[in-house]
C-alpha cells in the first residue's frame, strides 16, 4: 500500500514541475497513509525529472525516516506540523510560484477578487507573521507552527492555502495530487489579483454572496462541479 | 450528423487548453445544432488531454441531457441563454485567461486602443453588471441573462465576447471554433491593453475610422482578409 | 531560383510562429528577389502549422499576383512601399508581439535603454504618426507610406524596425530570416524597457558611446561578433 | 580531460537555451581547467541547438585560442577576467535575461526580499557603475574589470552575480553547470523582486537572520540541502 503512496507522490511532484510552478529543485509535494501514520515525500534537491517512485523517502510524523536510501526534502519538518494540525488533509504542496511569492514577499493577503478565487480559497489567503530570530533554532518546524497559528479556527479544505511571510506558498489537500491543483490555482490567482490591482487599485471584493455561491458549487453536500 | 459536431466540439475544448487559455478544467466550449436545437458542450471537471468526442454531453435548448454519459459543464445553463438570445452564433467558449479576468475582476470595459483589437472586437469589450444576491437562487441562468441585458441592441458576431463582472470572460462566434479563437484574440487584446495603459495611463483609443477600416476588412460584404 | 525563395519565406514565417510572436493569423514575412523585381510572401489567414513552400504567393513589385494559388496577405501592399524604398533590405516582417505594440499603442517610441537594444537598434525605435481619415482609402500601401515618411534619412539596416501608431511593429533586414530574428529582437528589447521603466520612470537612455561600441561590434566593416 | 570540460560547458549552453534565458544567440557560458589554465567557452554566434562539444573554443586566461575552429563567444574577455580575479569559481554564465536585465538597465540592485533570493544570493545582488568613454578601447575586458571593482572583499560563491550597468546579468558558480542555476535563480528572483515591488513599493528586505539561516542551510561546513 506504501507503495501506491509512493507513485502517487512522485506524480504529483512531477506535475508540480511540469505545471511550470518549481523552477530548479525549488518544490515538494508529499502525501501521508493515515492509518500507518506515515508521509512519503519528495528527497531534497533531486531534479525532478529523475525523480522516480523508488526515490521517495517515507518518514513517521516525528521525523524518523523509515523508508527509501536519500535525505528527505529539508522542508519535511513544516509538512509534518501541518499534518499533525490538519487532520482532514492528505498532502502537502510547497513552492516558491512566481505571483504567490510576490505576495508573501510583499506579505500581503491575496484578496478574493474573483470567482477563480471563491472556487478553490474561501476568502483572502492569509499570510504569516514572520518568524523571530529565536524560531530559526527549529527553523522548518517552527514554519509550520507559524502557519497553524496564522489558520487556527480555519477550516484547512475551505482555505487550503497560506502564504509564509517573506517566503512563499504553502498549499493542502485531500491527497497529494489535490494540493499540486491547489497550487496551480493559488498562482493563477496571485497573478489576476496583480494585475487587477494594477488595472485598479481599489478594485473591489467579490461580493460575499458570490463568494458562498461558488464555494457550494464546489465544496459540501450540495456541489455540482464535476462527476458524481 | 451530431457525430460531426461532437468532433468538433472536442477538438474546440482541446484547442483551448493547447492556447495555453484554461488552467486545470478552467474552461468550456460549446457548439450548436441549429436545426435539432440541440448544443454539444464539454463534461464537467474532466481533464482536458482525456477528452474524447464520445464524452460530449448533448443538451436541449431547455437544459435536458438527451446524449452521452457524463454531466455536462456546469455552465451549461449559461452557453443556452446565450444561444437562444443570439441566433446568429454557433458556438460559445468561456474561459478564465489572465488578462481578461484582470479586466472583469476590476469590472473595467477592454477599450479598443489598436488595430488587433479592431480586427476582433467592434468597440470596447463591455462588462456586465455584478449579479444581484437573489440572482444567485438560479445562478448560471442569470449569469447568460446579465449577458443578453448588457449585449442588447448590439450584434453578437461585430462583438463575440463579454466579460462578467468579479468572474471572467464569455466569447462566441459562427461556430465553436471561432468562439475558441475569439477567446484567445480576446486574452491577447486584453494583455496588450494592460501594458500600454501601464506606458501611459492616457493612451488614445484608436481612431473611429481605423476601427471602422479593419472591421471591414474581416467582416461584412467587403471583407478581404484569408481566402475567399 | 524563386523555389529556393519560397522554401526560405516559408521557413522564416514558420520560425515566427515557433518564436510566439504570432498568435492565430497575425504575422506575416516576405522576402524579395531583386533582379527579378518579384516578392515571395505569405498567403492571407492560413495557419502557420500547415505553411508550405508551394503555398507562398508570388507578386511584382506593383501587387500582381505572377505565382501561387492563394491570395496574398491583406498587408501586401505594404510590404511592397518598403522593397521600394529601401534598397538595401531583402526581406520584411509585421506581427502584433505583445511588448511591441503596447508601446506602438501608447504611440511611444522604445528607448534604448541598454545593450541589448543597442546591438539590433540604433537608437529609440520609431512610431509613425497615426493615419489621418482620407488616407484610409488606401490604407495598406498608405500604411507603408507614412513608415517611409517616418523613416526618411535613416539608415533602414542601422534601425531595422519601426512602430505603426496605434497598429504594431514593422521589421526588414537583409532577408527573410533577418526580418524575423529582428522581430524577436524587436519584442524582447519592449519588454525590457517596459520592466525598466516600471522599475524606475526616469530610467536613462544608454550611454551614446555604449550604443555605437555595441552598433559597431555587430554591423559595420569592424564587426567582430559571430563568425567570420 | 579538456574533452570532458567540453561535454560540460556544450551541455551547460544547452541548458541556458532550454531554460529560456537565452533569446536567439544572447548568452554563453563557459568553464575552467584550473590545472592546465585553459577555458572552454561557447562560439559566438552560433545557435543553441546546433552546438556540439567540437564546437567549444578552447581559450589561455591570457584570451589565445588553443583549440577549436570557430571564433570563441565576444564576451570571452569578460570571462578572463573573472577567471583571473575569482579563484575559487569554475564556470561563468552571461546572459541578457529579461527580469535580471531590467535591473541592469534600471543600475538598481535586486533587493533581498525572501527566501528563494537568500537560499542563492547573500544580500542584495549589486550593479556595477557604468563604464566610462575612454573604457569603450577594451571593451570587454574592462566590463570584466568593472565587475571585478564592483565585488571587491565579496566572496565570489556568497554572491555569485553581478548585473552590468546598461548591460546585463553575469552570474558564476563552482562549474558551468552552477553558474547556469544561478543565472536561472537570478532571473526569477528578479522577476519577484520586480512584482513585490509593484505589489508594495515599501516591501521590506528580508530579516538578516532569516537570510543567514537561508545562506547556511545550502552553503557551508553545515549546510543540509540537498544529499550528502
Amino acid at each position: 500500500m506504501l507503495d501506491a503512496l509512493r507513485e502517487k507522490v512522485c506524480a504529483a511532484n512531477r506535475q508540480l514541475a511540469r505545471s511550470g510552478l518549481a523552477v530548479l529543485t525549488w518544490g515538494n509535494t508529499s502525501g501521508i497513509d493515515r492509518e500507518r501514520g506515515l508521509v512519503v515525500i519528495k528527497p531534497s534537491g533531486i531534479p525532478y525529472e529523475q525523480l522516480e517512485p523508488g526515490h521517495m523517502v517515507v518518514v513517521d510524523l516525528d521525523g524518523k525516516v523509515t523508508g527509501g536510501e536519500l535525505r528527505p526534502s529539508t522542508d519535511t519538518a513544516t509538512h509534518l506540523v501541518l499534518y499533525r494540525a490538519f487532520e482532514q488533509i492528505g498532502g502537502v504542496t510547497h513552492t516558491h510560484s512566481r505571483c504567490a511569492t510576490m505576495f508573501a514577499q510583499a506579505r500581503c493577503e491575496i484578496p478574493c477578487l474573483g470567482t477563480t478565487h471563491a472556487d478553490h480559497f474561501y476568502g483572502p489567503v492569509p499570510v504569516t507573521r514572520p518568524l523571530a530570530e529565536a524560531e530559526t533554532a527549529d527553523y522548518e518546524a517552527n514554519t509550520g507552527r507559524i502557519i497553524v497559528e496564522r489558520c487556527a479556527n480555519v477550516d484547512p479544505l475551505a482555505m487550503p492555502a497560506v502564504l509564509v511571510a517573506g517566503h512563499g506558498p504553502f498549499t493542502w489537500g485531500r491527497d497529494a495530487a489535490e494540493s499540486v491543483r491547489n497550487a496551480v490555482a493559488l498562482e493563477a490567482v496571485a497573478e489576476m489579483a496583480l494585475g487587477t490591482r494594477q488595472l485598479d487599485p481599489r478594485a473591489p471584493e467579490l461580493e460575499a454572496y458570490i463568494l458562498e455561491k461558488h464555494h457550494r458549487r464546489k465544496h459540501g453536500p450540495a456541489a455540482y462541479y464535476g462527476q458524481a
